[in-house]
């Protein structure tokens, strides 16, 4: 039998243990006698009534005195003060981040010679040059080569620029991976796995810590800069969780409550979605739905007021200039009709198909890298990648820029004043250039020859992300993803208009496309495959939705968007239950007991608990004939997290549990402190201990440490029932006991273990508990 | 001691048990073993895993023949059928409310002489003769003195129009009140609060029948069209989820399961409160926040296709003509501005105190009701209060028109094509009149004039509100809410906007009101003023914000709502936590166990199980030793739901529990079919029955309807611990145990009453359990 959670069982993987220069470790105290040990879940019943008797004492005690009475209001209005502040910090350093993002972005390729710190487009802004046409054009920027040249033109200076241009990547890079791996481990990938798992009441010491913090923006902002196929939006929920752990900090309520902290964790992680999007009701749905695991109504009001305190800090920075909190913001002119559902749905297949081969892919490969030589060379290979992506991105126009401002290309519609390669229509001559609403026309030779470079950058996109995503450096996917579904989305809303425009005589086009009509957008069929490609790698649906809405301002296309979420979901979901969180958290064998996961076995708690039918006894208590010496040897030979107490071994009927950290605690104080007390003294667990003769040793009592409401199942309990006990209440272990007697424990591993069998997985890659 | 759930406990209130003519009663067939009496709580655990066996059984059979296998698709996809046929039904029905009311509302004072079933404004719009400035003049259109004097002007004219308007409204409300009586007494008030007890898991048999679904739908127009102080909007919930409860029928799958019939009616709800603002995602958080009790990310999911299919097929019936599916959908263009937050808040706080003024005195009301001989003449008191509001409503303007005409009206930005009473301003006569961006001017004549007119209408609703709500005709508070705000906030933007133009050389004007510009957008307060008061009065927060961001549009105005919906719960809560819901929720004595409430004492399990220490012993039987004469006696005596079952009488060690009636079917059945058993035979539960001597009577075995995994604490668990447990689980009862022995129970109801009694409530007013 076990209690099976702690040292033996904790075998953290290389990437966890190899943490030795971890600043953050040092941050964080000695865990005391209320604490919980590193990679060791949480007791959410036994957090939720230490808050309860913290707010019981404050309110009791405001009563005496007025200081008293300010300090209790204080402590009631900490929630608020905490969710402001990590709503200030989380949308300036947002802020912060984009505006670096541009500039370094744009240092790949040349330098304002008026100011350095002027990005390309702040740099011609401030030119009085700039012609309307040539809007990114103007003599205060120059290209590398023409700076170190002369020449802007000629084959010498394009292999100059893309010389450097891959020298920068490399570059920043090489700094990104370094500054993870000398500062902050933790720092690297999306984050999201770990805080979900987090969030679920799991403990990674200096995941959310200082350092973390500051790493991760640094290398964040290095990471996006060099040109890798990844995006900040997955990072930037996790800066942002680290903002809500430091201001948790400020408050004892919250440091001191590891359930109370991952409320504000929950909202941190609405404020990050929030600035990544621009989006704080998505944030907040986000949070909810793909993040949070305990998310009372509390939670959701304060998560909306950082969400907005974070949008709005990002907005009164303004990275973007045009008082948008995204770059791809859009607005559409047009309606769409019944028919585009058909490609809607197709794009919904397509990122559907993606999401499942990217996520195997990505997993196979992140399974290679834990377990063969390549794991070994982080920096190399993040070098490489950079090497390859910088090489192959640089000849395409499309895969050159940041990923963002592809994006923002995409989804944009062609209007009258665009100059864009994708615009490139050909127009009627006899046509006035109206602003608005402009008829569908043929395409061009640029629109051709956009496609064809659009085909490339797709299957570029494709293959390079999925050797991006799980590197050691900042990395989330939800760009990418957008990027791929958008491209593709793009291509097919271009062949769609160019379908109509010339056989609008066909009877699928002839209810709603007449010639010189405004029929087709194409920009809207980018941003439905960028939402159908993002919910088949992440599986959001309402969250997904939400977002996309608070992108465009309307409700008009909500049903376009939603066809192609639920199709791309329905899909993925044919191939594998897993969205890439999960799959990432099973790679790493975290112990998240998933909300969503129904287990519909019929399978009895005595099937699950320990001891099995050959193990040894259980490892229990009695209440009136242990010695110190037995209590010591048991805690020596075992590595349990605690032990039932009985009345007696025959009738082994319960009384309670003891903590294994409590008992040891006890002892020793005992030991140190209490006279006569021996290891040949009894403990003692009942409420009075008998009158002894003096010839014995004095007892030892420690009903106090005795938690005498375990919670208990009984053997013939549905396993079905006991794993929604165990989610619900947020149980670390419960009893098992027939007609009261205690037959045996089942513990949050045992049920994970349990899940893991029945669905035909290695029951053993759960490695923490 | 008491297994206090039934007959005995439950003696509903007069207006629940006066429903003999109830037709409802009639629809749903007569309970089986496995379902719930009336005003009986479900069990959530229960349904719960009778839903997983039945899934099982489908999974298992449909590897069995093709046929199987499609009809398990079929089960799989009934769910999101079901909300799809929701959300047609709810569009539908709210898209005929809404033409119904618009048609009759406007047939109190005249009718279309070209087609007496348009409303006036259809009758205007199809008229040639219509000229631009009169928009709402058209010869087709007649009052009704003009068509039966021929005269349209005159004293004489406006006292009859003045009386076949206070008819229209007596006829119309009598109507109503007389079908709610006769037909349908469900169909009464706004149902909400009925709704949230059903969703927490308590059985009202007819509330969500055909005939109430009908009945509502009908006289919620005659209640609308009547002109009381009443809205659509809280009614139409409670339609949708009649809707849903409808469909559920079509589906054994919800049909026979408690538990999952209750997720179909939170996505009910949301479809709801969708069509009746216009706001899926509100409608969805609303459900979420307000309504639910179960939520989990399915229903999520569900609720928010339901929300959409109900909002599109709404604006296909396109009721109002504009597209828009609400009256009062507005676009500002101009910003706000940080000063103005301090009238926001101000508003804020009027909200609050509205809230409190309003909860307090319609309680008060409504008990005075209930207790005297008031509540024993409902028609009588509809068709007073009806003839009270008409009487006063029609001289003034502003109380004359629908609630949401009003609203619509005060919401609106004056443009310079505004020629409503409220936008006369002086205009600069030097200044051409542009279509946008007005900027500030004197009031004229008119505005002066409205404001007192608005006063008066002020005053007139907020006493009219308190004593309409609560009649015995359907009758929703959002929209009179709504109205209050919006007047006083139209008052205060207007008197901001004076004071900005008049002194705009003051400190506080001087930074953002240069003269000549637009700075203040009196509608914008209208919006802020109507959010806090609903807030006030509801206690919503996130739905509140998000329903109005969607009647907006745009980012742009959160931080204002935001500001005054905060400021206006904070206000309100201080004077009382509960909102208007809970408080009729609290009235009526439904056994609500509110998610919000957060339970602190320092009680025990100890203190609040029965048997009390003066109570006979618990009724338990024992698992060899109880005849089936003992059985039948303790049935006969007592009304407890259900008995445990202990080894013996002496070591009262648990092993299961067995429900009142599975037991009396069961020993019924015995007799009729099985030979040999009498009076005198033994009923084992354990799991062989000893082998008898053949003179002994034949044993009744009956291990096959005992629940061998009830749940239990120990009677040293804290009582939060317990209130959670049965808030997250959804019990019925709860056995408690010392050791393994049994010593009590203790039943939802008995939580109630002790979080009553602890709250200083009276526990005595929940009345059903």
């Amino acid at each position: 039998m076990e209690v099976a959670e702690g040292v033996s069982a904790a075998t953290p993987t290389e990437e966890m243990n190899g943490a030795g220069n971890l600043m953050d470790f040092l941050d964080e105290p000695f865990p005391d006698v209320s604490t919980y040990e590193d990679f060791h879940t949480i007791d959410w019943l036994r957090e939720k009534s230490r808050d309860t008797d913290r707010h019981r004492k404050i309110t009791s005690k405001s009563k005496e005195s007025l200081w008293e009475l300010i300090k209790s209001l204080l402590d009631a209005w900490s929630g608020w003060v905490v969710m402001l502040l990590i709503g200030l910090l989380s949308g300036t350093l947002a802020g912060v981040i984009d505006l670096a993002v541009d500039w370094m972005t744009d240092l790949k390729e040349g330098v304002c010679l008026s100011a350095f710190w002027y990005s390309h487009e702040q740099c011609c802004w401030t030119s009085n040059e700039t012609t309307f046409d040539d809007r990114d054009k103007c003599p205060q920027w120059q290209k590398w080569a023409e700076l170190m040249t002369g020449h802007a033109e000629g084959a010498g200076a394009y292999v100059l620029n893309y010389f450097l241009y891959i020298l920068w990547a490399l570059l920043f890079s090489f700094l990104a991976v370094s500054l993870v791996r000398v500062f902050a481990p933790y720092a690297c990938g999306s984050g999201i796995p770990e805080i979900k798992t987090i969030l679920s009441g799991f403990i990674i010491r200096g995941y959310l810590g200082k350092w973390t913090l500051l790493i991760k923006t640094v290398t964040l902002v290095l990471a996006v800069s060099s040109g890798l196929s990844l995006g900040k939006e997955g990072p930037l929920v996790h800066v942002a969780c680290c903002c809500g752990n430091l201001f948790c900090s400020l408050f004892s309520k919250y440091s001191k409550n590891e359930g109370k902290r991952r409320e504000v964790l929950s909202a941190a992680a609405a404020a990050g979605v929030s600035v990544a999007f621009g989006a704080p009701i998505g944030g907040v749905l986000f949070s909810l739905e793909e993040v949070s695991y305990y998310f009372p109504l509390k939670t959701l009001w304060r998560s909306f007021f950082a969400a907005l305190v974070a949008a709005f800090t990002l907005r009164s920075i303004n990275p973007f200039g045009n008082s948008r909190l995204v770059l791809f913001y859009v607005e559409y002119h047009t309606p769409w009709y019944m028919a585009e559902l058909v490609p809607f749905i197709l794009l919904g297949v397509f990122g559907g198909l993606w999401g499942t081969l990217f996520i195997r892919a990505n997993i196979a490969w992140c399974r290679r890298r834990k377990t063969t030589q390549l794991g070994k060379y982080p920096v190399l290979e993040v070098i490489a990648v950079t090497g390859i992506t910088a090489l192959l991105a640089y000849p395409n126009p499309y895969t050159r820029r940041s990923t963002s401002e592809l994006i923002s290309e995409l989804f944009n519609d062609c209007g009258a004043l665009e100059s864009s390669q994708l615009c490139d229509y050909v127009n009627n001559p006899n046509m006035s250039r109206p602003v608005d609403d402009i008829p569908d026309r043929p395409a061009g030779p640029g629109v051709y020859n956009a496609l064809w470079q659009l085909t490339l950058a797709l299957i570029f996109k494709i293959v390079i992300t999925i050797f991006t995503f799980g590197m050691k450096i900042p990395s989330g996917l939800f760009i990418p993803s957008m990027a791929v579904g958008a491209i593709a989305g793009r291509i097919v809303g271009i062949a769609v208009e160019q379908m109509a425009y010339h056989h609008h005589d066909w009877i699928i086009f002839k209810n709603w496309c007449r010639p010189g009509a405004d029929c087709v957008t194409p920009g809207l069929y980018a941003m439905v495959g960028a939402a159908a490609c993002l919910g088949g790698v992440t599986r959001m649906t309402v969250s997904l939705v939400v977002i996309m809405f608070e992108l465009t301002g309307g409700l008009e296309y909500i049903v376009p968007l939603m066809a192609a979420a639920v199709t791309s979901k329905w899909v993925a979901d044919a191939f594998g239950k897993e969205g890439i969180y999960e799959s990432h958290i099973l790679l790493n064998g975290y112990p998240y007991l998933d909300v969503r996961d129904e287990f519909t076995h019929r399978t009895l708690a005595t099937d699950v608990m320990r001891p099995r039918r050959n193990d040894p006894p259980l490892a229990v208590l009695t209440q009136d004939s242990t010695t110190v010496e037995d209590v010591e040897t048991l805690i020596k030979d075992t590595d349990y997290n605690g032990f039932p107490v009985v009345v007696s071994r025959e009738s082994e009927r319960l009384i309670g549990f003891v903590q294994r950290r409590d008992l040891t605690l006890a002892i020793k104080n005992a030991r140190q402190k209490q006279d006569g007390v021996v290891s040949s003294s009894v403990v003692y667990f009942t409420e009075d201990a008998p009158q002894l003769p003096a010839s014995n040793p004095q007892p030892l009592k420690l009903r106090r440490i005795l938690n005498l409401s375990p919670f208990t199942v009984t053997d013939h309990t549905p396993m079905e029932t006991v794993v929604d006990i165990f989610r619900k209440l947020g149980l670390r272990q419960c009893l098992v006991t027939r007609s009261g007697r205690l037959l045996g424990i089942i513990t949050k591993k045992d049920v994970l273990r349990h899940m893991a069998q029945m669905m035909n997985q290695d029951p053993e890659s759960i490695m923490f508990n």
